[in-house]
């Protein structure tokens, strides 16, 4: 066990687990095959005290084994390769012998069924009871190569390269199949934890535990579903404060029956989880193999935050240069045009055959190339070089050309694997990035991009909710409700009657305008399906058809007269979707998106968690498309500024209201004079606590 | 040279080009770093007779250089390493050498500006005279590892492994690329090519060769600008039915202004060039790495033509067997539920704590994982089955365990590098394709799939234009065109003057119904942006408004007066765009996409090469989203047959009119009664020859 200099690394409660001075493996086994059998395998270069305890006793692997984990002592972490139904005895055992940690490796438990969910909660009892810290279960354990420390039960963990990347991983498979890629990629592993279960460790624990390990340059993070968004959303702010943290959400599609019978985790909602992990810093993926590329590049190289950054490309054979070129581009990552000053230079150094603006395609090696390098990254408008050149030995040494931008640039090189092997070590030395090909390439400036960007954009304090509306509100009650918060609605009035309806009209149209009249029921959803909205009334005739459409929309409650909403007519403007959900996970959350039937056949709505920073409300009206944000169709353009503000109203209105499970305005119509909300729904249950906790207890008021 | 018996593989004109039995190379030189000594180096394994040649002559790498090419004798091959305007000489030189073919590495032809086109254009004057076939300028080489044939100026390239998997790229450097990654993923290479700037030697004639040559299993594709589509269209069609071909297509992004100084060609449209590879039979993927796993994966399995093909996954860890499921559903393949009796079947091999309906979670692998795998295997829903499991020496031996079903099965495995490579060669003796990782499984596995798929929908012949519409049409004109290809339009009138409009109008509302009363004017353009198009009219009032709004509209002929186009107003349906263009490359392609704001906001619209048979016009439709196809917002469902039949029209209009450069239905409404198309326009440019043939020029009517 390497010792850690207390000033560097304030012990935290996982050392124990992650460094351990000794280790027990209960189940120890001499027979090959037995998970029992490969754990003492993996542990074979644990360099502190290892017992291996079997209840027949005997040899296993050449060591004599304990029959009971009572014949040890000082023992800090046992390793518990027995069935579900054992584990409860192990542990009280591991009581007795001082364990203070422990990794318990079988399936069968929470996610397989009731029964294993009973034994599940035995463990736990007693694991507290014992005050014995758990990782598992149904984990394949965890693998910390630089103190040589790797409990899981596959044996060729214990010859894993030691390194700097941590990988947290929900599942040990995953956690393994990370391992192997990052060791393809020739990158070293600091830590990787399976988390299974996580009964007792999870998420937000080892990402701290990360965080302030010195050893640890970058994170990967696995995420099947979310138990306690906000603690991993804290937990990810601090980590992503100070390394890089590459995140895969699994859930792009319906997997949700498999994963509940895998690790018992719902899988929850991916929009939400993903939007959650980029706001906490994260760098999202799209698959593993980016998340290899993506630690590759981050773990060398991390720019400040900013919401823009630049990214230069040397490249020494066009075609690849283009691979690369296009794949950033279809990130919506565009090259700078190099200054003229940088192209002069260029212009000196390079025959004037290929492109050079940026990419700069210098054709095969040549000794300017170090110094093409120079000028691009010299550019004021790079703050990121990538090169991609063939390995030439003799024609180019890219230690030496690169070296003088380290920390700023990634190399990637076509040639034989075994050449490129033998490079990788001064190219790590000289914090240079060796990525394997114009995709990686490609996937590794777009993770550097990204991290500085996810950072740029600060967050609100979370709100602690005090109030609630104590039921669904009707229209107007919404639309008071919103107003209180600033936004704007039309000009309305509530009628019973005919009468209030005509003398209300009469007002609304007084000056030559005209009036929508609304049927005015918390309980009629779908105001238009069922004739409950009419546009464009402005006279007495139109006002008696709308009422009695309105009159005939069933539920009327027996004997009470319907009731009226008349409001002016707004302005046209293009239609947006503002809306606010609790999610089960993460809480609330707001959402925009598209008016009309672009809702349901265009892009996906744009989600952040509530509350909203004024620059975390700016970022998500831009991020409509373009053709809205510039005023779609001779429309006036989008006021940002405006928007953004119904935005945070609403992320305020629910994240105070604790008892608010959907907030809807559908539409908010963008008109020249700014975002009027036509219409709004507000819904809450019956106020009754036990109601409302399953939708959002921890945030709920007492 | 291997010879090759000439009943298997018919000689074609390239085989002296990648298979010759004497090499000359001019420009060979004695100084590393030099391309002409790289090549050299190259060659260093080749097995033919190899003449260096160097105007200074002299040693090079232990041989002694002819001063010119012309002392030697009986060359096939000439690999030209010499600049630009040294390599007419050279070639002139090659012709009195014997020489039947060459490659010219060096750049700055046409891809550099108008003086390297000049002397492109002399090199392909001498090589026609002499009758020499060109491969370049502007490429990196090919290599032929199984003949030792390696004619690149990377010397790497000597030592790569011999395949079966044949490359042909645009650009010598991804060619290069991509068989360094086929080589790191531990696939051999039949042939690679970089075409360059494909003077000569273009896509179609190396597409036949490697569709001939018994040794290739399966073709990758690097394309960045197509010349001539149709024929690289019918190459691959030829192509594709012996082998698998997997394409990858630069210009997601726009990435025009880079390619065109690169190998000089148009990146083209990248969503028609998509379309025609895929009618085509090529599975296109978006990144060289997806390209190897998929040519890793097809050079083995490959299924017989269907729509839908059944994916069984076993997974010994449930975690990667999740991000493989949700990969492959992210891609639109869902896996089938297995049948009770394979369940049934599987819940006698395996414990009951797993998920077992497929993926079929096995756990670690116990002794009867081989009976799982041909359980799903053998489930009559299941076509191919994935699997992933650790590499767990003693517990698992996946050859004897996946052999049975060897051709239908991929298998990915997580471990340490040198272990997976150990079973490489055992696996691929058992026709069992090794992938590193999930999501490289599930990239195979889609391959395989869309492989399949792609070849199941049969296209209509090419149709060779036979008519002409002379210039563009008026909405009149042009609605007549299409009914006499049987498409549905509205009852209309066309009137000169009002009395004439109000006849029509008359007979229009003479049931109730409503009438559109439009310009009836070639000359204008977004009729309803200028006030051209009156809905809902009812009655003469209404009438006057309408033809006062028109009569308004500038533009009209001097002392002409206006035409009217008045037309039953249509019952309400989803209105959608059918449209055709004329492609530069690939000709006339059919467009579908979703009409109103939807069609600026929401899904790309689907494309597809005219003429269009019956099942490639319905799989265009059932392309539209699901939303839509199933009726939207309680409209009918699309009626399938009735819309595809609207797609075929359109295509031979455009089609047999080779003059017609642009057509639009826009919108077509989707009544009960089925689509009636309530707009259209065809432009075509006056007639005259000249100004139609830079529009489609070869498929323009003599």
């Amino acid at each position: 066990m390497t010792a850690q200099p207390a000033a560097v690394h304030r012990p935290d409660g996982l050392a124990v687990m992650f460094r351990p001075a000794s280790i027990a493996v209960v189940g120890a086994s001499a027979h090959e095959g037995k998970a029992g059998h490969a754990m003492v395998r993996a542990l074979r270069h644990f360099p502190g005290t290892l017992h291996l305890v079997n209840p027949r006793g005997g040899d296993v692997l050449g060591r004599t084994a304990l029959r009971s984990l009572r014949e040890a002592s000082d023992v800090d972490l046992a390793v518990l390769v027995v069935p579900p139904d054992a584990v409860p005895g192990a542990l009280a055992d591991a009581r007795d012998a001082g364990v203070r940690a422990a990794v318990v490796c079988a399936g069968g438990f929470a996610e397989s069924g009731p029964q294993g969910a009973r034994i599940q909660e035995r463990v736990v009892a007693v694991a507290q009871e014992a005050g014995i810290r758990l990782l598992g279960p149904n984990t394949s354990g965890f693998m910390n190569p630089v103190d040589r420390t790797t409990a899981n039960f596959m044996p060729a963990v214990a010859d894993l390269a030691p390194g700097s990347v941590g990988v947290v991983a929900q599942s040990g498979g995953v956690n393994l199949a990370l391992a192997f890629l990052l060791a393809r990629a020739g990158v070293g592993l600091r830590l990787g934890v399976g988390l299974g279960n996580a009964v007792d460790v999870d998420f937000p624990e080892v990402l701290d535990h990360l965080a302030r390990d010195p050893a640890t340059t970058a994170v990967g993070l696995h995420v099947e579903g979310v138990a306690d968004g906000p603690a991993l959303v804290a937990a990810l702010r601090r980590t992503t404060a100070r390394k890089p943290v590459v995140a895969f959400k699994v859930g792009r599609s319906d997997v949700s029956e498999f994963a509940r019978s895998h690790t018992g985790a719902l899988t929850g909602s991916y929009a939400v989880t993903r939007a959650a992990l980029e706001q906490a810093g994260a760098v999202v993926v799209d698959s593993l193999e980016e998340m290899v590329a993506a630690l590759v590049a981050l773990r060398a190289v991390r720019l400040p935050a900013s919401e823009r950054l630049g990214v230069g490309l040397l490249t020494g054979q066009a075609g690849p240069g283009l691979v690369v070129t296009d794949a950033l581009g279809a990130r919506g990552i565009a090259l700078p045009v190099l200054t003229d000053a940088t192209q002069r230079r260029i212009a000196e150094l390079l025959p004037p055959l290929t492109f050079q603006r940026n990419p700069v395609d210098t054709g095969r090696p040549s000794p300017t190339f170090a110094d093409v390098v120079g000028a691009v990254a010299g550019d004021p408008g790079v703050d990121v070089v990538g090169v991609y050149a063939l390995d030439e030995p003799g024609a180019l040494d890219p230690v030496a050309a690169l070296r003088p931008v380290g920390g700023r640039v990634l190399f990637a090189s076509g040639g034989p694997p075994d050449a490129l092997a033998a490079r990788r070590a001064a190219l790590d030395a000289a914090g240079i990035p060796l990525l394997s090909g114009p995709g990686d390439l490609a996937t590794g400036l777009a993770a550097v991009v990204t991290d500085a960007r996810v950072r740029a954009v600060a967050d609100a304090p979370p709100l602690a909710p005090t109030r609630s509306v104590g039921r669904t509100l009707d229209e107007h009650e919404a639309k008071a409700l919103l107003e209180a918060y600033g936004v704007r609605t039309p000009v309305r009035y509530v009628a019973s009657g005919r009468a209030q309806a005509r003398a209300a009209l009469a007002d609304l149209v007084s000056d030559g305008g005209r009036a929508v009249v609304k049927v005015l029921d918390a309980d009629v959803l779908h105001k238009s399906d069922v004739g409950g909205v009419h546009v464009g009334v402005r006279d007495v005739a139109g006002l008696e058809r709308a009422l009695d459409a309105i009159d005939a929309i069933p539920g009327a409650v027996e004997g009470t007269a319907r009731r009226y909403l008349l409001e002016e007519q707004a302005a046209p403007g293009f239609e947006v979707i503002v809306g606010a959900v609790r999610d089960v996970a993460f809480g609330p959350v707001v959402l925009l998106g598209l008016g009309g039937v672009t809702a349901e056949l265009a892009a996906e709505p744009v989600l952040r968690l509530a509350p909203l920073s004024v620059a975390r409300s700016e970022e998500m009206v831009r991020a409509l498309p373009a053709a809205v944000l510039g005023g779609f169709r001779g429309l006036p353009p989008v006021d940002v500024a405006a928007l953004a503000g119904v935005l945070r109203a609403v992320g305020q209105v629910v994240g105070e209201h604790g008892d608010i499970t959907e907030l809807d305005l559908n539409p908010v119509r963008l008109t020249a004079d700014g975002p009027v909300v036509l219409d709004a729904v507000v819904v809450a249950p019956a106020a009754a606590p036990a109601a409302v906790v399953p939708l959002g207890g921890d945030t709920c008021p007492a």
